[in-house]
């Protein structure tokens, strides 16, 4: 997907947001951001948002020396995530048709906002994961999902977010799992999930995990390792989770399962669904 | 007001909205985008927001060639006022404080926000002035302004919007009006007041009207013609309508009362009221 021109307020937003979860310091705060409307200003618009987003997280890594800003903010979301998979899991086991059920909680899993460091989910995340399991798909590929898992050899997870990792594991459990390989970032990028936040994740040991060699906030495939590329080449399927996966990814001659909540007005718009829609969308390698 | 970091993101959203009132070539668009990055990349932060808004808005139309890209989005809001302003007067007449009320709803005109092009106000109309009404203000220097108005000689009225000129009008209703001059901008800066939209709003012939020779959308003394420097160094009181007029004379030694809504959180934060407010606040010039 191309960069349009609503994204531009937003990477100006993210860099901020960056600069601060980085630093307290007004200046490098301001030089980042200086930076950052530099590059936006010789972008090529038409590479996707997460080329540019690779930019402004080099730059605030660069300017602060902090090697990973969000650590401690993908800690917390997976210590939250922790704590409500069990529920989550046995709420799947108990629903009419878990294997849908796993794969709609691991669609909606960004949906889940735990709100300020501190907010009690206890009493909460019950109607929060029964108001996301009663969700209706705006894309609903589900039947072909499920068909097409039975005939894959070799599949592709590409994971997105820390903390919606449980949840990843959450349908990974009614995958084959053995055929599956779930993919991380090379390197820190946002609160993406990379080989150092999967401790106590339970992943690890579960599912087969690489990483792409690559520290954009999508799979930029040029930009990720030969070993990656390679894998990706050979894998008869991809799962493609989350928005950064599928703005790098579309146009991808490959067979791909994009799961996403459209959380912008841009992707949204790009996917014909309304804005906040949950997607299992596929899409088909050319014939050859 | 220096600009703070988070104006950045806005500043751009600010260019697109005007690109896009201005043209549909999206590479004219682009084109704005870019010079807009480089310009804010360059930019003094210790100059005040509208310094960068008058900037972005001599780009959009040295671009796209439209003089005036806000024309018909202000000519559509005043006919919008006027169609309220009937009622908003009787509803002031008939209230307990007559002066208080159309004070008031002078400072809530910001807030009235009539929806898309085609939206039914008749219905609607009388429940947006209530509760304008009864809003209350995060700062409230209505006594003394009304104390400073009888002694004052030579009141500056610095206008704001397009539109809100009609509720402008309702409180210089209240007003010493023979002392007062009322002051659009030089050129056309988004949707801000100037000579060309006074046809119709009845103020021309009511109260003496004056403009400021620039196109900020704001009062950037320095950018400002010699007679106007002139006059506000005369005028023994400054009534600043709205934020871009706030948020360029904050700071200037004065005196001033600044009605307005904090719209943004930064100009909230800079206040010290709640984002939203409703606003009254006296400024005194040091003493002599």
């Amino acid at each position: 997907m191309k960069t349009y021109l609503e994204c531009i307020p937003c990477f100006l937003r993210q860099a901020l947001e960056a600069s601060r979860m980085a630093t307290h310091d007004d200046g490098v705060q301001a030089k980042i951001i200086r930076r950052v409307l530099r590059e936006t200003a010789n972008f090529s618009f038409s590479l996707s948002p997460p080329h540019m987003g690779q930019k402004i997280h080099r730059i605030v890594r660069e300017e602060t020396g902090d090697p990973d800003p969000y650590r401690a903010e993908k800690l917390r979301y997976n210590m939250l995530y922790a704590q409500i998979y069990p529920q989550a899991k046995k709420m799947v086991a108990r629903s009419e048709n878990p294997r849908d059920s796993a794969l709609k909680l691991a669609v909606a899993s960004n949906v889940l906002d735990f709100g300020p460091p501190g907010f009690n989910l206890g009493s909460k995340i019950g109607s929060i994961l029964e108001s996301a399991l009663s969700e209706e798909l705006a894309i609903d590929d589900r039947a072909s999902f499920w068909r097409t898992m039975e005939k894959a050899e070799e599949i592709l997870y590409l994971g997105d977010n820390t903390g919606e990792v449980f949840f990843d594991r959450l349908l990974l459990e009614h995958l084959p799992v053995e055929k599956v390989t779930f993919v991380v970032r090379g390197g820190p990028a946002i609160n993406d999930i990379t080989m150092g936040d999967l401790d106590d994740t339970g992943l690890n040991g579960f599912v087969s995990v690489v990483d792409n060699g690559s520290d954009a906030p999508g799979t930029i495939l040029e930009d990720c390792s030969p070993e990656f590329r390679q894998r990706f080449e050979a894998a008869d399927l991809i799962i493609s989770k989350g928005q950064g996966n599928y703005e790098t990814l579309s146009g991808i001659d490959k067979h791909i399962f994009y799961l996403l909540k459209a959380k912008c007005p841009v992707l949204a718009r790009d996917l014909d669904v309304a804005e906040g829609s949950l997607v299992v969308k596929e899409v088909l390698p050319k014939a050859v």
